[in-house]
């Protein structure tokens, strides 16, 4: 079968096809033939060699998010049948609860192989099998970025109806965010450099938006649409580059959930007394269990949530180009890379 | 009766003795002769005009420690009798529940006036009675600083038996806090730069130190002695200074309370990434409630914990510099001065 | 003005029109001119002397729910102005935080005096502005019965987005726990013995529907529809009616929210050993304090929530026959009475 | 090997000795060489085919706890040698996070094969090793009894130093809860109907003892010792005998643990109605996972926590008796069988 991945050094530029044998399920494992990847900040830097080489040792089969079918299963494997539509979790050491070490060396993509690849090897308590409602690419979204949003607004965040929830641009992450937070009842604040993909942002149901660019004091924008009180929770995903302001925007005794250093990780100029005068919850939010996502899973089932997909599709050997091509940022939605 | 203030400028050097008329009870109020106050770092800040100016407007009384006798009550005053030995609580807008705008606005000692008089007019709600084996000097110490690390280790830090806390320095917070995560069954590592501190530390039950001048990577230390694991609770009073190391001794999904940022409030040079990938928590603590307080008054009683009190007093007349000397730091244990 | 007021005995026949002097607030207080109430069964307890005569003494008016507008205030008053629609809180002793005894001696309608009446002295604190989009005759139903609601389903019940969630009849608290269930993502499961009213709760956004008439099985029906798995919260109204089929009609580890006792409160014939063996978790729900009141309210606003009233209305002369009516149960939504 | 085994029928009077062929592990299982079991009254119920018979089927080899030697290990077991003093974890389906019907299932001496037999063959993930300062008696109290206390006391109570803790008792469960609520920092009440024992629960830690033979309104004892505040939190063990005290003794909002039915599972005439009214919480308590185990494991070997023994032990072949011995109470603390 054909895979790719990163060999003989790190970064995006060695990520090569090449084939390995067609695996054969364990008593308890499934083999899933991926049809949809999907790709996150996380993945280059994983490829990078980033996050002080915690993605292991090369080769590496790039990638955490997928979808394919169930095409062989272990003779002990009860609950899945040959031709599921179903994901493999975020790591295979991650089934139930909070994150420990042993959850991240069990990590699809880094420090074990992903789900770039034509057959991926599963143990079967780790997958979940994808709502009915969406579509292979659609399913392939969710592994990472949909549970890691999940995870931040409403396991770790307990959104609750009326919450003010602040969003940081239209990525993937921002995105399932928004549908999730308008799902939990919340009232949604969005920014982004672009009118246009505001304007996309409030048809799927955000109730403010802001232009970071026209207003780069966006704070103060979210303190004076909340009549001073400010955000309940902000989502921050540019790490350094908006830790300031987002302390400056949350409520006394508010969350910022801390997903990604976008902005970089190193030397944020944001005042810590902030954290300490104000009450603040910095809660970091590394994606999230198999049960987790199958909580999400269920919630999506009921209320057809979909995935907002980006037009594009890139095909397979084109992975290196796509995951370089996340820093313009000039995608809407989930970039979905076909297999 | 005599009140030190902060007037004309913002400085430790511009605290001066003046006069003033002596209070009278509202319905609700009650008058405390102040006997004994207690500095903290904070009050020093304040003194400074720091924290953006929440320090409210000159003159100031400063201090938010503090103890002493009622010596009169409103006709609506109930619970309280005169004679009785207690404290104002930290901020008499923060009766319960969480940080709000609100209870930042009540709070003694800027931007309202604090403890530093000999007659403190103060809501009957917003006082706590003291613990009965406690004298007026180890009651002054509590409001602020106990508080603060009651908050810490058992209200927002929950800390269970067998939990792993790590303290920073032997300062006023650190101590209660070594004493209340005992109570609370923990196994609490200390750092300090003095041997001698540390085996003051030790003999108050403190099961590991670490003195971090010989053992600059005192994280390290924390994860051999913890088998790798890290611990489960930093309290971090450093900031800056510390932050960094304090992300890499604690546990993935492990808390760091920040409640100081005595090493410098701007531009710490720490891996927000780490937050991020080991789904840490960051929680600041501002002191807390006066059902709070009062929780940690009828522990204290019940185990007949006593503060630790450095053995230097200081006269309120040189109350400048006593809040001046605390950057110096070579005091063990509160710091108390009488009126 | 006008007032009811339980007289001489216990009972709703001894509710009687007086005549009482028209309140003159003081600083700290507003008038509200009531112009809605609406009624709930624990106002018909309380007239009957039930909880213990947690009611206090007599003469007593009664009533928690109520709605009117501010016409006078006191000086000290700040945050409200005369002609605002507002809401007496459920209980003018609790503001924030959990249910305390005292709490419980500020309830309106029991101990204290409460809306049954023309004009209502009440602490501003106390006082919560009603949603925008509502009339004066829905905000009547708020205090008490829509933030029961909100707190069995909400505020203790943390419901998340895919929670399936089973309500019992078609009363005022499970109509709006059936409002804000939805609001906040779950799945709705809802009883009644009226084909009618389950169309009628099926209108409202309710997912399944059963009729525990034809299935006095009630709790076999929800195993069923969730694949065996059971409920995430049953909020039980019945007690001793009801709570057997509840246990076994919840997950293990789920949520009983208990709110009311309606089928009796002595002798339950249910399995105790079911909540040990399933680790069930039993939560009393009893009103909810004027901050959450406040966030409710929010929520309402931000979503134009309405609640569902009966179409009948009862005047005040007429309030002991309506409160006796609630037994039949032949309404559907609040029952609102005009002052 | 020799095993005990209910065969035929359930019922105490049908457990036998018998001979089974000695368990091979598994690439991921260890043996184990029981040294000593111990006995809780879920064993009898289970026994006697109780629960709704969860306990399986026939035979069943019967009991929970236990403690021994592993003496054989699969090939990819780590973590674990040969020698290691341990105990099995209470269900092999439960390893971390809440209670869940598959956790049920795995659980030992029902419907799974117990610790009543010689060589326990495991999985190594379902074993916890034993504080190192325990001899095998006292391990061999751990996996059920301990873990429950644990459970109630610190992982659902959340004790926090000062709490007020009221145990029924001083049956295994209420003896462990002691010594954990003190560990914590709680003010422990503890009934009994014997001097002689209230006397060595004092000796134990207690702060407060009640002979409910001579108070047999317990309840009001604790009011009065508390103040007329009421406990934080009552562990009950007595079910239908004891609830309705239960829930006047404790404060409002306050937690009520139920562990055990010992006064009966059917028809408490307890008041639901004050469940309602003053918002207390009934925490089943069904044991708790592995993760659980270790931690209170990691506790109790740092404070050096020794389980208390009944003095009695009883041999393998008089299982049955044993079992049948526990509803006299005549013992106190845990009764420790030798294999």
């Amino acid at each position: 079968m054909k895979a790719m991945q990163v060999q003989d050094n790190w970064g995006t530029e060695n990520i090569r096809a090449v084939d390995r044998p067609d695996p054969e399920p364990g008593p308890a494992d499934v083999v899933i033939a991926i049809k949809a990847v999907s790709i996150n900040p996380r993945d280059r830097i994983m490829c990078q060699g980033g996050y002080g080489r915690i993605g292991g040792t090369l080769p590496l089969v790039p990638l955490c998010d997928g979808a394919g079918e169930i095409v062989a299963k272990g003779a002990a494997v009860t609950g899945f049948e040959i031709g599921d539509l179903v994901c493999p979790t975020y790591s295979r050491t991650w089934l139930r609860g909070d994150y420990t070490k042993a959850a991240s060396k069990g990590a699809h993509g880094g420090p074990l192989d992903g789900t770039a690849q034509e057959f991926m090897l599963v143990p079967a308590e780790a997958v979940v099998r994808a709502p009915r409602h969406l579509t292979v690419e659609e399913a392939a979204t969710l592994p990472c970025a949909a549970v890691t949003s999940w995870n931040a607004i409403v396991a770790q965040g307990g959104t609750q109806p009326g919450d003010r929830v602040v969003l940081q641009g239209t990525g993937g992450v921002s995105l399932f965010a928004l549908l999730f937070a308008k799902l939990a009842g919340a009232e949604v604040f969005i920014t982004s450099s672009s009118d246009e993909k505001l304007a996309r942002a409030k048809a799927l149901g955000a109730d403010h938006t802001i232009n970071y660019r026209t207003t780069p004091d966006w704070h103060k924008a979210v303190l004076e649409l909340t009549g001073g009180e400010g955000a309940d929770h902000v989502v921050d995903i540019g790490g350094a580059a908006t830790l300031d302001k987002s302390t400056a925007a949350v409520r006394p005794n508010g969350l910022i959930s801390m997903i990604g250093v976008l902005g970089g990780a190193v030397t944020p100029d944001f005042g810590l007394g902030r954290v300490v005068t104000r009450n603040l919850r910095l809660q970091g939010v590394t994606v999230g269990s198999r049960d987790l996502f199958a909580a999400m899973a269920r919630a999506m089932e009921l209320h057809e949530i979909r995935p907002v997909l980006d037009e594009n599709r890139f095909a397979l050997d084109g992975l290196g180009a796509a995951l370089d091509s996340l820093e313009r940022g000039d995608h809407f939605g989930k970039i979905v890379g076909l297999v």
